[in-house]
């Protein structure tokens, strides 16, 4: 179980980093537009932004070239993670495992990066840890809502709560 | 690329089966009610429903228990498949082939059968080929929304449209 502190400049409840006592914070780094896809997309991606608010800073960041991703993966703070099918596949308690480990090493903050349309760029790819949502290809939409429910999905997990059941 | 035949009892185009140049039906068989979930899940399956509809006989049927479910199975015509965490692992073209394979197999009708909360029982997982969706875990009405999305992926393969890039 993990306790929640009210911490962070906001004055608001989040889940401290267990070393640093900050916000825990995820950039989700995408090549696409907020309302790019379908609608019912952007519905759920919204709504688990609008559950992890209240336990850590969110942000997603909407970028228009491979150019633009590679230089905000060279300029994030803390661990980069890029998203990539040939990438290391995790169960969900496994990517917990690695998610808060990723916060610890990043000083509180993980970077996720998620390539447009034509996937990763081949700098992207070869610099930093790779992981795999499923060998099966999604649209990247769909992959950045795929990842922000398994975001959410293991705060669930450390809580010890019922909306992860195996 | 696959020809479109007017064909069927509703008189209107589908995608044949190669074998009896009926058209393919594909039957999803949960347990859990039709809104379950969140709206915007039920707005996803719905639009991929919408988009498969021209293409083939897709009908969703909910149910109540796995008594239900174990039955279902054991009455359907054509081949079965269940989705477990534990089952084989696809490429989005491997599960097409797999996919086309399972319409010729089953006489151009193809069942999946999707578990509740619970997961599948040990009736289904131990009587029916068992095909994983991703290592990670999901809701089960998320379950079905990626299983659709990936049915009418295998439609765009099997045309050969931009849908499916890689």
């Amino acid at each position: 179980m993990t306790s929640f502190n009210r911490v962070g400049t906001v004055g608001r409840y989040c889940q401290p980093s267990i070393v640093t006592r900050r916000c825990l914070t995820t950039n989700i780094i995408v090549v696409g537009k907020r309302n790019g896809g379908e609608e019912w997309i952007s519905d759920g991606y919204g709504e688990y932004e609008k559950r992890l608010r209240p336990l850590m800073n969110i942000q997603t960041t909407f970028l228009k070239t491979d150019e633009d991703l590679i230089r905000a993966a060279q300029q994030a703070k803390g661990t980069v993670i890029a998203l990539d099918e040939k990438g290391k596949q995790h169960t969900s308690p496994e990517f917990t495992e690695m998610l808060y480990n990723s916060y610890t090493d990043g000083g509180s903050t993980v970077n996720f990066i998620i390539g447009g349309f034509a996937g990763l760029p081949p700098e992207i790819r070869s610099k930093y840890p790779l992981i795999s949502l499923s060998k099966l290809t999604w649209t990247h939409t769909m992959a950045r809502l795929l990842l922000i429910e398994q975001i959410y999905r293991a705060t669930e997990i450390r809580k010890g709560s019922s909306y992860h059941k195996e």
